[in-house]
């Protein structure tokens, strides 16, 4: 059986999870099997990696052992997880991936989209989706779903003027995976987006 | 007053630590300021790296998760400890830096000499050391002097074919920092090499 792997991208709030448990129940049914997954995926190495990043005694971390630990916590995803999956044709979901360091390092810590991309170029060894959905959304309407849960953690309380740097960042990485990115409307309902995302994956699966 | 940044490579048993240590008296007596490193460098972050890396339930780390967590804790490192201390207007002598990195895990691993370097380009955002003494010897001679005090680790007790894939690897990467690197014959007595460095350092600091 042929596998596929797909991810989803976008800005925060732009309901990248919540497509992804639609996408799943769409595709069980259909009787598909799927793997969902998001970094650090679940793997113990990644899961010890991600620890480093997130200790509150590591204030003085730098942006590039920051961005190489976040590609090297992927490399182990992609080794321990996503390969073997594919190996084994499923399909797998996976909720962000190399777009969104591209987005955050590369652009929001200023470390260069092409520089942060030879790193997980190297963390992938050049695995790359077959269907990149890019959630597009006006980060004004996206924060908004997501202050209404009164949940907003730190990185979302930051300025919208750092959100519209992502957005625009998502938006100007098109061009270096334009044959796999498909822009999603995110923008419309729920049924509609998904209806969106539907026609996309079965035109992908067939 | 002007820094200067002086590593040492080459394979194991090659005189590297004895000459750091040899270097770093005769420059403290000519008055400089001098800082002695080598990794993870003392800092908490790259420590913490190290701990994953040779922590024994990770035995399924990938090859790439490797090199990338190398990668992470050179880039801490490097910001940490490296700059401050060139900024500084200090000397440091590293023993081993990036070229153990594209002999160990480009060519040992496979992974690619090109590849592990530009992974630690970014690691090092471009910073190459002033002058890298790699030294020179046939690896039978410099396995001997280490066997012969009885503590050789794992790695040293792989195969004689190990060695001689790392010392032939050190060999081809000189043409990529062929204005850097000095190749030093550390198959003399300590006093003749410990001549030759003081000749090449000397000439170097002025
Ligand atoms: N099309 C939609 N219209 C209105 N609200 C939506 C839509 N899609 C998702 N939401 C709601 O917006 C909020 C954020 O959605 P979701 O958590 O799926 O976003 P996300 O992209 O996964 O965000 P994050 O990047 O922070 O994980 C949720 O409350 C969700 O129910
Ligand atoms: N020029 C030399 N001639 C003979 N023996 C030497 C010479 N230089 C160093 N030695 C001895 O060889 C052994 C290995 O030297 P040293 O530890 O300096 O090597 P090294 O390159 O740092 O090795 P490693 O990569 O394993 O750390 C030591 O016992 C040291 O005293
Ligand atoms: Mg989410
Ligand atoms: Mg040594």
């Amino acid at each position: 059986m042929k596998s596929y792997f797909i991810t989803l991208e976008g800005p925060d709030g732009s309901g990248k999870s919540t497509m992804t448990r639609f996408l799943s129940e769409y595709l069980t049914q259909k009787g598909y099997e799927i793997v969902i997954t998001r970094e650090p995926g679940g793997t113990d190495i990644s899961e010890d990696i991600r620890k480093i990043i997130l200790d509150n005694k590591n204030t003085n971390i730098a942006y590039t052992t920051e961005a190489l630990l976040y590609a090297a916590s992927r490399a182990q995803h992609v080794h321990e997880k996503i390969l073997p999956a594919l190996n084994e044709g499923k399909i797998i979901i996976c909720d962000r991936f190399v777009l969104s360091s591209l987005v955050y390092q590369g652009i929001a810590r200023g470390l260069g989209i092409e520089e942060v991309k030879k790193i997980n170029d190297f963390a992938t060894q050049g695995l790359e989706p077959d269907l990149i959905l890019l959630f597009d959304i006006d980060p004004e309407v996206s924060l908004r779903r997501k202050t209404k849960k009164g949940n907003a953690d730190r990185l979302e309380k930051e300025d919208i003027s750092f959100h519209k740097k992502v957005y625009s960042g998502y938006m100007n990485i098109k061009d270096m995976y334009y044959e796999k990115i498909k822009i999603v409307d995110a923008s419309k309902d729920k049924h509609e987006v998904f209806n969106n995302i539907k026609e996309l994956v079965d035109n992908l699966i067939k």
